[in-house]
């Protein structure tokens, strides 16, 4: 089965250490596609539990929304307390025909790992488990705080039942963590590239034009929405939000669709609707943004189009974990573990740092995503191996610099 | 069941006058939704060919459409042919809820007919048909040209199998026309104010505006055609194709629709879909206003907005019967028979004119169309009569104008 860090055949002195290969390659074995569990959270548990960790499970539940399995492990009662978070689930595989190995298989082959969640993020979760698992049984009783895992399975999902809904069940019980790492894939190019330091927010939105149908041939009966939504998008688009900050880039709104659907070329609609997305900086609040996406389109509009807006209830705030020392301590061991001066970065998508950065300071770092949700993800035993180590890196530093 | 033009207790001299309201009723009893024939030609046929009209009948038909029934009848072999057009088929009715009589009963009641074609045209056939019985019974063999109706099936369907068809048949079998008089309703609010003179022409088309899609998060990788969509779509809009001539109004482009169909807020779109229809005068043909909208999209698109345009196959001239000897006798018999001295008009949408203007002068004159694919269609009985006496003017002034 190829080479792993944990081969049985090589000489070992004290316990040997624990390998995230085979744990990973365990985890891509269970088909865990949102909502369903597949046995990766009671597999991860048990493992955490046989180190020393004080597991829990919980079952979320929302109206409309699947029941979802989360789980929260701690080892340790001290402070500070290190979190390790992510998520055991994955989204599905699409059409077998494209995977040269079976996409729940875990199939090692010229070392390399391959399977859906082998990237995002079950190699991750097997690699930072394998390194607190590793630290613990080192230090016992004597480590200096606490580590845990918050490990969800509504991720990829509607994000309903998962990651908020733990941190809520934590602060009933005053369950408190000091800083966490997100094992979500970040890295660009090599492992190591990246670090995020933070993620825009992000605002969904649905404008519509209202008008009075007609035929075509009368349009002084009629008035067409449709040269107002136009008139409106391009006041919508035309001008920038602001032009980024040091750690952002500018905010950005893309339209990203128009709907009519009116069949027939004879008749005028009655109205249009366009439906937009804004990813935007620590300029910006959820509302302060609704709030001038209103006036700019007030403005546009004059007495002549009429319009509203409605923005959707779920939208999230950005966030930034400025540079100081916890930034440092986690750069400097992803250097040591990779070769790679991470590039501190706040681009791309929404994370469930978005949930985690109201409790604590929060970073983003795991591995190469190039072949994330798509067919024939995979990831090289050797990248494993040294996410590992960046992660067995974190935890020693962090110890160093803030243990009590 | 009311007042009508043939009523049996009057005292009468010679044979009894055609009855437009016992015709129309009877057509309207027909029920010949589009390509129904409904027994609605049949029942015209043979009150045409007891008047000694030579009767045609012919079913056309083309793939991907229905067959369609289509009836071409002639009194008398001479020039000049003054011919009547229109049609037999109608919408559908809707929801039957929506109507105070059902639909294809034909009641009149208070001095209405009411039903699904009393207006949109039963009602304009019957008094066409009833004035040129009248006629040739009174001239018999004298008739110094001829009369004949050009009667469809298919004007409110595809319009493929009908009035186009019709006329190749005709053109086939040397069978000329000299002038024509549809008879669709062209009234607006009273019998008589509006005679159409033209019609404007129609073009279609779809314009596609090709990006790349991508994540919201990452909108550098992708290329939204949304943008590029409003600005060809402004520049479309944004210029008035011309000032309108003496007898048309400015030629009109509409987006009837503008459609993605992206249901995701994160994801950028590859493509963007907008479809149009213009409405032209006799500055334009089909193919110069095409050219002209591909110079405006491909000035405003520059090197960044990749774009595609497809015009639709079924495109229609606009045409204009010119004021002349013609127009003059028509209006003249109009304002006689209704009181009303009707606006020469070149609005409103398309009608089959445009097929018959390549073989002849066109006009377009009818009853008051308010009610015209409503529920609730109906005519007054006294607007049939009076719609008779027009069509019995125009028949008695032309062979005076025309006649040899
Ligand atoms: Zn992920
Ligand atoms: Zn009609």
């Amino acid at each position: 089965m190829a080479a792993s860090s944990a081969d049985p055949s090589a000489p070992s002195s004290g316990p040997s250490p624990a390998d995230p290969v085979i744990l990973a390659r365990d985890l891509v074995r269970c088909a865990s596609v949102t909502p369903a569990e597949g046995g990766a959270l009671t597999l991860l548990g048990g493992v955490l539990a046989a180190a020393g960790f004080i597991v829990h499970r919980m079952t979320l539940s929302a109206p409309g929304t699947p029941d979802v399995e989360n789980l929260y492990a701690r080892f340790g009662t001290r402070s500070p307390n290190l979190c390790f978070a992510g998520h055991t689930d994955v989204v599905p595989p699409g059409d077998p025909e494209h995977w040269r190995f079976p996409p729940f298989e875990g199939a090692i082959a010229e070392g390399v790992l391959h399977g859906r969640g082998a990237v995002d993020m079950k190699g991750g979760v097997a690699a930072m488990a394998a390194a607190a698992i590793d630290h613990v049984k080192a230090t016992g009783e004597a480590l200096p705080g606490s580590i845990s895992f918050l490990i969800t399975g509504d991720e990829e999902g509607p994000a309903v039942n998962g990651t908020e809904k733990v941190l809520r069940w934590m602060a009933d019980r005053d369950e408190r963590i000091d800083h966490c790492v997100l094992g979500e894939p970040t890295s660009r190019a090599a492992l190591g590239d990246m670090v995020k330091i933070g993620r825009r927010g992000s605002l969904s939105g649905t404008l519509t034009v209202h008008g009075r149908q007609g035929h075509v041939g009368y349009p002084h009966l009629a008035e067409n929405p449709i040269p107002g939504m136009v008139r409106l998008l391009a006041a919508l688009t035309g001008e920038r939000l602001d032009g980024g900050t040091t750690h952002f880039q500018a905010s950005n709104l893309e339209v990203v669709s128009v709907d009519v659907g009116n069949p027939a070329y004879n008749v005028i609609p009655a109205e249009a609707k366009a439906r937009f997305n804004v990813r935007f900086n620590e300029l910006w609040m959820p509302d302060t943004l609704a709030a001038e996406i209103e006036r700019r389109l007030t403005r546009a509009a004059g007495n002549e189009v009429h319009f509203s807006v409605a923005f959707e209830p779920r939208s999230s705030d950005s966030f930034l974990t400025a540079p100081g020392p916890f930034v440092e301590l986690v750069t400097a061991a992803v250097e040591e573990a990779t070769g790679c001066k991470p590039e501190l970065s706040t681009t791309g998508g929404t994370s469930d740092a978005r949930f985690i950065k109201d409790f604590c300071p929060v970073l983003e770092f795991g591995a190469v995503g190039t072949s994330m949700h798509a067919a024939n993800e995979s990831t090289p035993v050797t990248e494993l191996v040294a996410l590992k180590a960046a992660y067995a890196g974190i935890i020693a530093r962090y110890f160093e610099a803030f243990g009590r």
